[in-house]
């Protein structure tokens, strides 16, 4: 038995049990809420990414193989062509949802791929099919939180300190998360290590989802606003910093939740190792280099406005809201996938994992 | 006329018409309410410091003044002894509300010196002296702050980026402010700078006062996340940083809004120089080094609930809420001073000032 299973919450991501939905968490609800959204439609499903009710980039994978599943199956009746274009459709209209996440894609990819792998075969079997390709996704991944975990926790000593940056926990992914898979793996031998949590404005995805979880796990965690981490590493108290990847140039660049750059900047002021943990899904070979991948834009008003009775700022202040940054490579000691950990130089060691 | 003083505030700090009380902005309402406090009560005033209605290094100095002085006249009638001893313990109780900010002791002991330079002046005649010093305060500081803006303003070209953090703009102090002094003086002369205001978690400083005084001035400001400085930097859109200060130790090193010091580090990786805007009033040469300034320790609850209707965090989670850091002096460009821009080697330099 896992006992992780019993401190968070594993199911964040599930079928239902007819196959005809996908069952998730709704993380906008947390922490104040444990509510499960069951979704079915095209337009739900393409919402739940959009409006971050499912987010993480390996946990938008397993979601969007889900949804490309229980919606196929809504054609099955279909004939064969009609239906590959619809899947085709429907995969790039999830894509859509959000641009920059490449563990979306690569999930709708192998979606698609399954579904157009055999035209011999009755569209009745090949959504069987896919329904095995997006379960296989999932179980991939569970497998892969627990090789990076291992692979993170094999760096670490009894008591020290880890900074993290948003959230790349059990809800972002399968099981134990990515970036913090090392402490949720350690938690679970027996090993404390105490976590740093940015905030991560504008939507509190540390101090909402990765406090949450750390503090259901038992684990030691201090929340302290983004602009913090730079005391809370002069004062000695960060070893080394952990974060998830949303996307991995070939040169070792990542995209990652905005402000993750400022944060490597900061480590390496501090001489402190800053590592970049998540599966190799992750890497795109296709981008050379970090100033190739395209950056949303959000919404304004979550800045200026989000959760508020009274405003936090000027109603018509022009804001600027990225969603992600790029770290240069140079500011990353390593890359930690469930492969092993990768080492500058990036350009040529990623390429092994090819 | 001042065409500044229909754009902003001029009246964030006064006396009341009789003397008795002083009147502020209340700047926890802002932007959503322009709202007045009127002050004649010992605890009132510790309380407007603590909680900061009224707040910004400069602006804490006059008000304390103004208090000292509206506060020692309701013992007018004391014997001088009792007078004198009564005006030290308010200067004390006063100087606890906020440690770190050494305009405020240095206000407070400006009225004490006043108190007590005359043994022999009738406590009335003591009194109307306080209240002399106290208007001194002020118009030393709006001065100092034209000063300040000149000597800023000097290293500014037309369009250029400044970054910003917290709040260092007239209400801050007394008229142009301090780091918004160059903006606010080149927009009255129709220089157009443009400016990157960090919302300054957790009280949001930058994103309630900073972009409401420079959306009031009709400055081109745009609002950023604190965690979104790097990639505003990347981009090569800052030209400087203008940061205002608390204490600036004997060494140059100063303290400041939380994050200052992150924001310093970035500016200095990506080659841009980061100046301090502030009176010589800051520099406390009895503090060798940032080191030796203590730092207070604001309520968790800031981070964890302020402003919310659902929680932003668990509960019970354990925060880290420093209210201000300490920038490294090698990481400043210059300290700019109503006396003129102080350039490294600071601990050499400053001591010219004394």
């Amino acid at each position: 038995m896992d006992t992780n299973e019993k401190m968070i919450h594993p199911d964040n991501i599930k079928l239902s049990a007819d196959e005809n939905a996908v069952v998730i968490i709704d993380q906008t609800q947390l922490p104040g809420r444990l509510a499960f959204l069951t979704l079915s439609e095209r337009q739900d499903c393409f919402d739940a990414i959009k409006k971050l009710q499912v987010r993480g980039a390996p946990a938008i994978g397993i979601f969007a193989g889900y949804a490309m599943y229980i919606l196929a199956k809504q054609w099955k009746d279909l004939p064969y062509e009609a239906f590959l274009e619809n899947v085709r459709e429907l995969g790039s209209y999830l894509v859509s949802s959000r641009p920059t996440a490449v563990n979306l894609s690569w999930a709708v990819q192998r979606l698609i791929d399954a579904a157009g792998a055999d035209p011999e075969m009755p569209v009745g079997d090949i959504v069987l099919r896919m329904g095995a390709e997006a379960k296989a996704i999932h179980n991939e991944d569970m497998e892969m939180c627990l090789k990076i975990a291992e692979h993170g926790l094999s760096l670490c000593k009894e008591g020290e300190g880890i900074l993290t940056h948003c959230n790349a926990g059990p809800l972002a992914t399968s099981r134990y998360g990515t970036a913090l898979g090392p402490v949720m793996l350690g938690k679970e031998r027996g090993m404390n290590l105490r976590v740093y949590a940015d905030e991560t404005r504008p939507l509190l995805h540390g101090a909402r989802l990765t406090a949450y979880e750390l503090c259901q796990a038992g684990v030691d965690v201090t929340l302290i606003c983004d602009n913090m981490a730079s005391v809370v590493m002069k004062n000695g108290w960060v070893d080394k910093v952990f974060v998830g990847c949303d996307r991995i140039a070939a040169n070792g660049d990542t995209a990652n939740k905005i402000g993750t750059s400022g944060v490597a900047i900061l480590a390496g002021y501090y001489h402190i190792p800053f590592y970049v943990l998540g599966p190799t899904s992750t890497i795109d070979f296709d981008t050379p280099a970090g100033k190739d991948i395209v950056i949303e834009q959000r919404d304004p008003d979550e800045i200026r406005t989000m959760w508020y009775e009274k405003p936090m700022a000027p109603p018509d202040v022009k804001c600027y809201n990225p969603s992600f940054d790029i770290t240069d490579h140079s500011l990353i000691a390593g890359i930690i996938t469930e492969k092993g950990i990768i080492r500058p130089p990036f350009e040529e060691n990623l390429l092994k994992l090819k």
